[in-house]
């Protein structure tokens, strides 16, 4: 299981202020935060800063390191800003979140992967736009996995996502999803399996209740890496219930530990 | 869907005061709530009374249909429990809670599935004791479909419960459940699955989020029925969340409705 934490991302209003004032310590902390609820990655993304992208995503990922030693997952898909940030990451695999099956966008980021050798998170979309049913996604999944294995990247380094939408645009958004982990896990097991949870619920009301479910529902069928906000306790606690209950927690110690930590209360 | 409202157990203490108070009262006002929540049949159990079940099963059923019209889960090992029940039982079908592949109590309980076209919950036990793997379960709910069926009963009236044990004894207790359900709705589609689920928190703390988990886990497997508390708004929130994103609820209808009735608040 692999925890991306979401939350240092300019496109949420008090991250953008504190990203355009450089206030250090705001990002600092929610850097640390994120490290001590349990984040193993933290995305960081500062797409809203288009005039100076490359700039920005330098300053936050030095000032992430500063505080924390964790892996980083630099969301762009700016290929300058990416490339501004990669030679700072020495320590730890670094992961980039995207590329996809988009002609110009796999051959600008491609070669980055490669590189600096990191993990890779690969949206199911191609020219064509955004997928409908499970079989579209599953073939653009499989072109992905080919053309990145074919120039080098490891099974273990791919983190297909499925791309999630909004039930209430469509009843069958969430099983689409559901079916598609199945097939790939069963396509490439080496494979793994990233997704955003709350495009799910997006319209909805209750959204973490749907989001929690949908994360139950997506590592049932085998998903092991989520992009999320790892604050959210309830949503930690169930990350814990789950694994415990897919005999993933031996001896259910990390749900005991959760629970002895106050998760739960 | 199909949800059975756990409650009316005299294995629960104050349960089984009212009944042998005969506090027809008690009894009625828990019937009309499990009714009001969203209980599809209702359980009911009195095996506490083993020197009068017959008798209290009666007064039991008698009560409960003086309040709500619902079809009732006849819940007792004792062929004479329910062969005092079922005639009480005119105007819908019942269900009886349950058979297994024991030899005697497969016996002892068929002619009255036959005589009273119930549903039958079928335990995957044989004389051999509580199965362990997916394998050993598949094997017993094999035989037990293929007998039932040969004597008359339809797949649609047959109810296979996994049997669920505790996470707390055994790691797997949880994942050889999911993969028996995945199993039998590959091996008979027209099949129903149904479990209680509080067994598999036995003995860990925040039983209620393992339980929910479990509830998500094996509903997005396949498994369409519970015997659960009703009661429990966050159990049934969960329940329409699922359907929703499992693309079993048109337009997100019933989970809207269940959230301007104040489920989720």
């Amino acid at each position: 299981m692999l925890i991306v934490g979401e939350s240092i991302n300019s496109s949420r209003k008090e991250i953008n202020s504190a990203v355009g004032e450089r206030d250090a310590a705001f990002i600092k902390e929610l850097a640390q935060k994120q490290v001590d609820a349990g984040a193993h990655y933290l995305d960081v993304n500062c797409g809203t800063k288009v005039f100076n992208e490359p700039e920005t995503m330098v300053w936050l990922v030095e000032t992430i390191l500063e505080q924390v030693q964790i892996p980083l997952c630099i969301d762009s898909p700016n290929p300058k800003a990416i490339a501004a940030a990669l030679p700072l990451l020495k320590n730890c695999q670094p992961m980039i979140n995207s590329i996809t099956a988009e002609k110009k966008r796999f051959q600008d980021i491609l070669p980055l992967v490669l590189e600096y050798r990191t993990k890779i998170v690969a949206l199911c979309m191609d020219d064509s736009g955004m997928p409908e049913t499970s079989s579209d996604r599953l073939k653009v999944a499989e072109g992905l996995v080919k053309e990145l294995t074919a120039a080098g990247v490891k099974h273990d380094d791919i983190y297909l996502d499925p791309l999630v939408k909004p039930v209430s645009t469509s009843d069958k958004a969430g099983i689409e999803v559901l079916e598609t982990i199945r097939s790939i896990k069963q396509m490439f097991p080496e494979v793994h399996l990233i997704c955003g949870l709350s495009n799910v619920s997006y319209g909805l009301p209750n959204r973490q209740i749907l989001n929690q479910t949908f994360m139950i529902q997506t590592m049932t069928m085998g998903m092991d890496s989520y992009i999320l906000d790892v604050l959210d306790r309830k949503m930690m606690g169930f990350i814990f219930a789950s694994q415990a209950l897919l005999g993933e927690d031996e001896f259910c110690m990390n749900y005991l530990m959760a629970h002895r930590n106050g998760l739960y209360d």
